[in-house]
């Protein structure tokens, strides 16, 4: 039974993870596809008047690393393997450019029926403090 | 009182939209930033044999797009405005290369005292189709 | 013995691989990044004269994936890892815009005292035609 | 005669070189392309870890500029050119993020029949420290 092969391939406690010390470039990068050029990420004036004193990456962009490690993760369902079906995320810290962010996804529950792979969603920076947490599904397909 | 007139700058039912045509080129950068590499992203022999027949877009791009609109409400905030604070979407259609995405916010409630703005919001293709439904909270800072 | 862990981590046989549709934006971006802009690789007018008949990309790009895939073997060794020590590699054939390229990496022989490892290299496009191939080694640091 | 012409473009002891410096964007553009987000390259926590102490940037990069200077020894050669056909190298020193790599070329050897045309390669930092080595054969097409 393929489907059941797909949700067997990760199990409950299963932990990606991946880390990048986010760039200038990156962030830069980042608003240049998607057009959010709001000042506390690319104007130092305006997000040096904020309480980040700097300007700070899109949280957006930290939920594109749960996108990578969501990847890795479907990698090891075997093909077609998966899609992420849901992101639900918390931004609890702001990123500053040169802060490395460690994305770890925890396997928490499986629904069968569903085909739907839940994870815990936690990602840190380089002092080990918290700066997203949520959860996400990922979909085998 | 800056902080009312920060939350009395977005009122219940407020719009804010963007669009725009998913390239290769933007999934190929988005790629880049995060390392998502992810087959029915970047590899089109992969992505041909799932149900999509072709690569797609990361879902987390398309959170990219929440971030711009986002940033379209927060810059309507007086200095020193606002930033996302939590985003909860889920996406319910692929998105190809060349499709249209727009993406649209609407604000559905205010928390005065949490200083949160929570919109409701919905992004489709240049058919009508829903590709992504969810809710995203502005906190005013 | 931590050398000889490292070492181990990667037994004769172990393979390795990566996929990726090559397109304009990463010809292009590659030239950015290295300046070769000759004609082959982005004047398409140039480029049809040639027996090639189109803009082909550029050989060291496709050694950029042998990179990728030294990475992932890299990630299998205990921190600190491994990093690429040598490329031999010869273009077999040319790579097309469009064109998918499988980058994969078998582990040939190891040299415990110099602390190496030497893989056979093979790409190939979506046709299995033979696009590069050679032999490269990663050091054990 | 066409082919000797191009041949003879090219005499032993002709050197082309090209000179750049390291941004952080440049690696990190790099990595974007080829999917290689290897630790040593992106996540200073971990590059800090190995001997290296810092980032370092891909070999495989260095060899893209390699990629340049074959371009601008190609381009002297009448059209329709030629192109790389082989490179063999050794990293022999890291590169880090603000070092400046010279890539020179000097053509050391022709074989007429098979229309090659060998160059040694030295490239080295701004502290004239060699940081790779090898050689590389340019195909007259």
């Amino acid at each position: 039974m393929a489907e059941k092969k797909g949700m067997e391939a990760l199990e409950i406690g299963c932990v990606e993870r991946m880390s990048k010390t986010i760039s200038e470039a990156d962030v830069y990068a980042f608003a240049g596809i998607t057009g959010d050029f709001y000042g506390v990420h690319v104007d130092e004036e305006f997000a040096r008047k904020t309480r980040y004193g700097t300007r700070i990456a899109h949280g957006a962009l930290l939920v594109g690393f749960i996108s990578t490690v969501m990847g890795k993760m479907a990698a090891k369902i075997p093909p077609p393997g998966g899609v992420s079906y849901r992101y639900d995320v918390k931004f609890v810290a702001p990123v500053k450019f040169g802060d490395t962010v460690t994305t770890e996804l925890k396997v928490a529950e499986k629904n069968m029926e569903r085909r739907e792979i839940i994870s815990q969603i936690t990602s840190t920076n380089q002092r080990g403090e918290k700066v997203l947490e949520g959860k996400t599904t990922l979909k085998v397909i």
